[in-house]
């Protein structure tokens, strides 16, 4: 079986969902009309569901022309067509960020996950300046599989979760803020010098990575290894 | 119960096992010596195992003084104390690096993962100028739980394993190469651009840091969360 | 015979083909509307041809007013007035890219090489991520006198082909990526710090010095030294 | 009067005292050693008190040699000889810091801002990934004019302490860490980027200068302006 | 009592005024529309006042339509609605620039200080190039209770007026200047590694940072600690 | 057949002369001594012969206890055991250099070139500042089939050659230098912006790297591709 | 007399050309219409002349509003109102430059360097790549007193020239290039470490410093000390 | 005559003088003994002086072995072999410096420029938050031709004393400093974004090239332009 699909704009990767447990994904931002639409076809067609992150209210449209029963969310920029019969939510992801600004990079993680099967809570604005907000959260928190934390500015939050769990945590820095933030530089140098155990960092305003990640190891835990 | 021993010389954590499932755990480099014997006498004390990360030989000495017990192997700079009864190694960690001179980075996230009850397997030697190497081991790395990816210089390794597992991928730059490295940067930056899926990456030359995160995936996935 | 035509707004280096073997080349990007019609004229009427680069749709409608024989491809932003009887293609150069947004640098490459006689070989959308796309090009990359590797993000690419050939690979980092990509330096990064032998970068995004670099390695390789 | 003592080595800066309210201090680091000595003396003879920073035990053995009243402290690395009689301490400076190795630049502030007339309130050994330690001496934070924070590696617990008081918080990052660290560069971005208000930052393992402001700020809440 | 207001778009931190002093307050650039509203309705209800930040004039429209009485500065982007009764000015913050571009943030210091209660003296356009203009105000700057340095390009004002006065002097680095300025970056290392005692730093811009820490200490002079 | 020769320490990949025409090569700075012994000694039993880069004068003492055949040069730091019949020297390779210091770097190049049969013509201490040494050696630099420029400082070398010569020419960036070089950085970026054509970049202070890329490149243009 | 008009807009230091023997210049890049408006105004009633730099088209229609014998180029940006009888040009100043991308930065300096009463000989697009272009002009370039050498990507123009002459060399970097290039980190570094002697460097795109440096020491050399 | 003498080591530029007025000058650091030895005694046999920078004690008692006749000052590290009959000292040059800790550097560009015939003034320890130390040495520093401005950690001096004087300052930015100094790049950017006319900055440490470039414009004023 050819796992490859040609399209001439791209190999979309079919083999995906056999060799890593979930299916290929669709980064929209920068992609040329006619190829996201192609892409987005093929995957609906061949794989029965369709995942497409950093996508505009344009490209939403042009798509939906398409794939007509595609959704779209204008704050986390991901557009949508869930499977069939979309399996069960197992499991626990808790997604928790620092300030409203970092809400778009969060609500990717966070409906990644979904997308991936896991149930998720949310625990949003509990930044480290207000303690009170997140340790009056830590219930919800701690249970857990794996926990994401979307913080810009000093992106201290990483760290504090981080000595509050006994899961791994994602940590996700963000691009929010300005001067010496260096479009996320402090947030991610703060996570990668975590003292805190159980953390690693994905990439600047990754929500999608860390969100994959948290599905991956929270359906290891529910489900064990294959 | 009082869950810190405030030993004078710093506050032990003698709670994180109760909260995070792992023992305190003693970063030896820059330690004073009374602080380094203190620490290491009350973790035994109080813990029943002590496991130091970043040791030299003359610290390993001076604690093997205090504490008979005391194994130090000079390549990972680990110093332990495993507890009198040992549990069972279950599940699999594979811990991969990209050339002889990432050894120590390695062995420090190999032996951790040990000494918090994982199985590890070693992949040493699989930079990816030379994929042949790699492609020969997919079997044994297939097979973990999590994955462990050690690379300097370029850091590529992180990316072509992401793509070829099922599980996530713990990526360890490590300050290995010269010049525009600029001690560890270069891989640094691959590691968190990576293209693949599930990756996440720790601090540089953090071994112990990949092999905690390790360790609390690979027991996710063997026991699911209490 | 005067080398240098000093038209005002520059001096154009009519030796550059005596000197090099290939003719002077237009970078339009930030030329002033005059300067640009009046270089490529007198380009077109000294040389007899025209290779220009980063030029936008409205450049290339401006010069094909005074010249009509120019085209324009929209992708990698070349502009051309080929010789009246163009050299017969010789060699081969492979141009690989790692994703579909690298696809503007690579065309740029590849553009560039045609105009100066090589033959060229597209392997697009390989990156390492998805191994086998690579591997099952790989006789098409062997069979080539020069390899191009374009990618941005973690770069890789260039590493893993460097340790599948036997020619040059020259490696052109792209700025396509976010976050701690930081407008290409880590796939700049990256491919410095190669551990493959017989790999050398250019600057980010720079298509046409891989292109021009790539198509010098093929004509030696085909003619020798004169 | 004349208020500059040019001694050859150096000009001192005699006035300081009647312009700040604070005599002159010597950053020992580097200084000749003849240069050394006779700068303390200067200020043993003109200021009737030396203090002196970044000293050495060399250093300090040499200057005793002239001035037998010295005191030296190797920890902090500061020298000092006391006014004869020493005003009482007034008011309250809490120093907090995140781990066992920062305590060298802890003490600096601490011994800074005593010699300057501060009561001084240490809470060491406090860093958030083990926020029980922290919460557990809040009362004796809350009681200071001004906090001094003082943390490596992520640098997060100036943002922590901050959201606690209603004192200014003096934030100083240390170079403590590795890696992606980069001697001190994350600490210190993370402490310019805090979400907390009230809270200013110094240089890299500048004690000295954070004990300087925050004795400066405790006589302004004490005394209020003359 | 309950501190928080969750008003779904955030929480709402109203204990804060409690804990710190000083009401919660509103970072509005890039706040949704809806959201912004909501808060300042609250926060009016809730604390009797409002201040908001970096607001841009659709921003305080905006505002205005629900909150009548709310005033908006345009070179500072301040939006504000005081308390019925505001507080008596006390003591003196005194907040100096170096240039004209440097006015936005200088006003954002000083109206934030003012809403805080503070008495403002401005002491602008006296950069360092032409030192008389600073000299001939000196009078004006010892006056106060703390003072404010504001400047871009080389950041010199913050030294030397640190070396002119004996209260605390809080450097805010603007992002103005070019080229080698890299945003903001010279002004910020050269406050950072000021020659002078007594000098803190905050992040580049941030006006409100500065002029909140400078109301603090004013306090503080005013009526010492509670 | 095994093309891998596991020898504990490493794996050795001795298929790459198979695959890249050149044999593999030992980077001995960092290697473990029993290491490097084994190395070389499997090296030069299973291809004959053995290239040894970055070696001090004690390592190589090391290995000619075991290889009494191999020699080394103190300046390049290069450690080699010929083939015993080694290949007759073909083409031109022509190794500029810019000042006395770049000296190591360049002998590294020079040698490499050699080790991998091509004919080395060296021309150094022709940096910029003093035109007319560069122009009096043009005739040499013109007669090859590739150049590498080896340059610390600002690098300008590479430009200037590159406008010079119709080969291809490697530009070797070295940590020659002080203060803003940034330990090569200055060099690095020089030659990655170069505004002459046929230039490509390796590594600060790689005269390795680019020594074999120029064999390579000289291989191919006499040999043309097999 | 007084030597500051303050116009509420800024405070003009009218004392400048007195103490520096050039008058006060006016950086128009964001001013505020009105405060462009009235300084410029009050500079030429109070001076007779107005320089004004980074002016754009509409600021100069708006200049000309209020003072109707104003000039604007829009090539280097400046607006300048000459004094009623303006001295007659001395010695000269040799502007070079690398490419027709840094004419407005070179403009800016000649323009300057003209208003500030020194004759100029512009020497243009004579970057190293093709060297016999500079080599042409050397004559013109030799009789200057100072050379102001402008360039971008590399910057290697300043070495080369610096080499070649026996007066001062103001280097201007420029922000002309791309990719590594970093908005003229390149050329600014390469500037910085140059191999030649007599060279110092200005800000990134600073014409203006270069010209105003440049008139200075022209000044000095025709004139002599006052 | 040839102008280049070949001797192996290097190739000395004996038409320096010629070209540029000042004899060809030696960078010690990190020469080979033998060469060191050899440059300078061709230097002295050809030119009749020698001036050699970063040298340390044991090389210079190595060159005087060959060279009875030269000098060592152990501060700036110059060595010097004085021509016979030197010339006359002319002009002024005033060096300028911040600290104690600069010294070092002021003496070079100091003795630098004394060996080309200028007259020097020292000002030194005149750093900015002490101004009445620069203020009472302004008549001083007013009557040179050329002031050398050095300063490290936030290099101010340099913008203070640029609008106090009106000739050319030339800006040394050292490395003294820590933390935020990121060796030297602090005062650099600083002097680079200086807000005064007539200022121009060299590489960090490179009290050399100040002193240099100080005498070339200290000539012209005094002897103006051949």
């Amino acid at each position: 079986m050819n796992e490859t699909a040609d399209i001439g704009w791209a190999k979309l990767d079919l083999g995906r969902e056999r060799r890593t447990g979930f299916p290929e994904v669709v980064f929209c931002q920068g992609k040329p009309d006619e190829a996201l639409v192609a892409i987005c076809r093929t995957l609906a067609e061949r794989q029965g569901s369709v995942l497409g992150t950093r996508a505009d209210a344009r490209q939403a449209e042009l798509v939906r022309g398409a794939l007509p029963g595609v959704r779209y969310d204008p704050v986390s920029r991901i557009l949508s067509l869930p499977p069939e019969s979309p399996p069960e939510p197992e499991g626990l992801v808790a997604v928790c960020s620092a300030g409203t600004a970092d809400l778009p990079v969060a609500e990717e993680a966070a409906q990644t996950a979904e997308f991936f099967a896991a149930r998720v809570e949310r625990v949003y604005d509990v930044g480290v300046s207000g303690l009170h907000r997140l340790l009056g959260r830590l219930d919800d928190i701690r249970r857990a599989r794996c926990v994401v934390a979307v913080a810009g500015m000093e992106g201290a939050l990483a760290s504090v979760v981080g000595g509050l769990v006994d899961v791994p945590v994602v940590a996700v820095p963000t691009s929010v803020g300005y001067g010496a933030n260096f479009q996320g530089l402090s947030a991610l140098l703060s996570m990668l010098n975590t003292c805190a155990n159980g953390v690693a960092t994905v990439n600047i305003d990754n929500g999608y990575g860390a969100g994959y990640l948290a599905a991956q190891i929270n359906r290891l835990a529910c489900r064990g290894k294959a």
